[in-house]
């Protein structure tokens, strides 16, 4: 691993042990997963979230279900369960079903799911190492074509270690041009209604000291159309074989932003973010709802320093809670991955990727 | 008035009294306004806020100073600082100017001021109720051309009877709506960071019993994709002579969003907006910055009903706070104002407006 923090991991006691990241930046806690039922609550309650983090505790999961069955076929009910806990997340079902074939012939369930679970988990940090040097490279063109040597990305949503190991996505090449020295800075999208950036990117960008400023998510177009930003960057969720991208809502509107002012705007996944079954995103990606709730209510600390939930809204006014939306490739500049960057249309990711 | 509601009046005292818009939607209260400070103070702390409200409140304010000085010429200092209070507001500039225009003779300054002040309010209401029916004019079209008998607009800030004497600018065609009985349903984008629309948008439409529903302000491109969304309607603080809509900071992004989709895109101001000093608004509107703590802390109620500010951020993470955008000219459908509705574009402006 290249990077120096991690959302998962196993601990002494051998149990699949998570940062509760719905309690950042308020307070560090951890949570340890100890049955199926833990862990899908965990993936929908957001205790961990992030497209590839997701993947990992679901592969970890697997593990933590072999102690709940005799068998495959029992082992099978709970995967189950695990993959349909949230279904936007393509990598969740990409580890789920990874998992449960590499165990099909399995004679000791536990011992194998947690070795296909490290190397699942040690392969995606491979991946973001990768992306964080092709994403970086991107970065070195933009820079060498500007007068100014400061570097302006905007990010929506929180795509770094706390979503995929081992730096992320979105922000693996951030982190990586702060060891290359480059005068980098990060506009955080706040990202409601969960607010991922203003508490969790702008927390993670604090750990490694890299200057940012949070911003509404309101902000981006003017940023933008003053020329205050050199490149956006966000991570996805499930890309379609036409390159459409779903990604946390909002990520559409800074893409059109970003086309009207000429702003690069790139999108940096794993390579198993790719779902090959769905041509056409914009049309056939299903798109998750959430709790009204998590518009209604908003969580923070208090004058005291006690972490607490308030309404924002009149009580009786209903909300509506889409957690994603689908960028149409064409507003997309292109797809940073762990196989290089390519263009986002059907012809090259099927040449590159599923060829 | 054609309205229930009110957002100021002169109280039995000759005072003049307002809604602490601040305390909406959690609790209804009032404040009179005694001297010039506390005048300067509603404006800039937006104790009041809106387009038309704070060009009231201005005028009302004048009247308020009156009493602090012995001639015109005292009263003109009073005046500087209520037209400086907030940049972008031209309305409060337009008001403050005509004021004192009117003053210039006058031998008894309170007096006329009260009077002054009053007709100014009462042509305010006289032009909402011509932006209800022309806005609504509007709607009646596109909704004959539609199957389903539902119309859905989705509006961004608060742009109500709150915001501009009487029953708003981009709220009164909605309105009027109800009026006319159309099966009308407001999207009411969230408005970061001062929640606008979660909290006064959505409390005016819970008072009228009109159908509403509040979304993050990230969720409105996804909806327009979707066919969700059948007119965007949106105020305006300022208007530049080619068309350009400075307005609340995430307008230009729904634009953007509406123009993709081909959702037709409204702005509703009454003619006292434009501004055509500034011939070309992306360029030459200032645009106010406002505290970064509006981004980092947010208000609301907690379980016992007591209001409360808490910190949504890191607390060492700074935020930069834009309180509007401009949207080119390009991306809007239409203006509906006071004297009917024209394009967006300098020759048509100018040949309604300022010939």
């Amino acid at each position: 691993m290249q990077g120096k923090y991690r959302a998962l991991w196993i601990n002494e006691n051998e149990e699949l042990e998570v940062i509760d990241q719905t309690k950042l930046p308020f307070s560090y806690e951890t949570k340890v997963l100890k049955t199926t039922d833990e862990v899908v609550t965990a993936i929908t309650d957001m205790t961990i979230r992030g497209a590839g983090v997701i993947g990992s505790v679901a592969a970890f999961g697997i593990y933590v279900a072999c102690s709940e069955v005799n068998n495959y076929s029992d082992l099978q009910k709970k995967a189950k369960l695990i993959r349909d806990s949230r279904p936007t997340a393509v990598n969740l079902m990409w580890a789920v079903d990874r998992m449960m074939d590499q165990l099909k012939k399995s004679t000791s369930l536990k011992d194998d799911a947690l070795k296909f679970a490290i190397e699942l988990n040690d392969q995606e940090a491979l991946e973001s190492v990768e992306i964080a040097k092709n994403g970086c490279d991107i970065i070195e063109k933009i820079l060498e074509q500007k007068e100014s040597k400061k570097f302006n990305i905007l990010t929506h949503c929180n795509a770094g270690w706390l979503a995929v190991i081992d730096e992320g996505t979105a922000l693996a090449p951030i982190y990586e041009a702060q060891r290359r020295g480059i005068d980098i800075h990060v506009w955080v999208d706040e990202t409601r209604p969960r607010n991922q950036g203003a508490s969790l990117t702008a927390w993670e960008l604090t750990q490694s000291n890299i200057p940012h400023t949070i911003i509404a998510d309101n902000t981006g177009g003017h940023l933008m159309q003053q020329g205050m930003v050199d490149m956006v960057i966000t991570g996805a969720d499930r890309v379609s074989a036409n390159g459409d991208v779903a990604n946390k809502i909002g990520t559409y509107l800074k893409a059109l932003a970003a086309n009207d002012n000429d702003v690069p705007f790139y999108v940096a996944i794993p390579a198993s973010t790719f779902d090959f079954d769905i041509e056409d995103g914009v049309k056939d990606i299903p798109i998750e709802t959430r709790s009204a709730d998590e518009v209604k209510y908003m969580r923070g600390v208090d004058e005291n320093g006690v972490v607490r939930e308030v309404l924002i809204t009149p009580k009786d006014s209903p909300a509506l809670n889409y957690g994603f939306d689908v960028t149409p490739a064409r507003l997309i500049t292109g797809l940073i991955t762990n196989k290089g960057v390519c263009k986002a249309n059907l012809a090259e990711i099927t040449k590159k990727f599923n060829s």
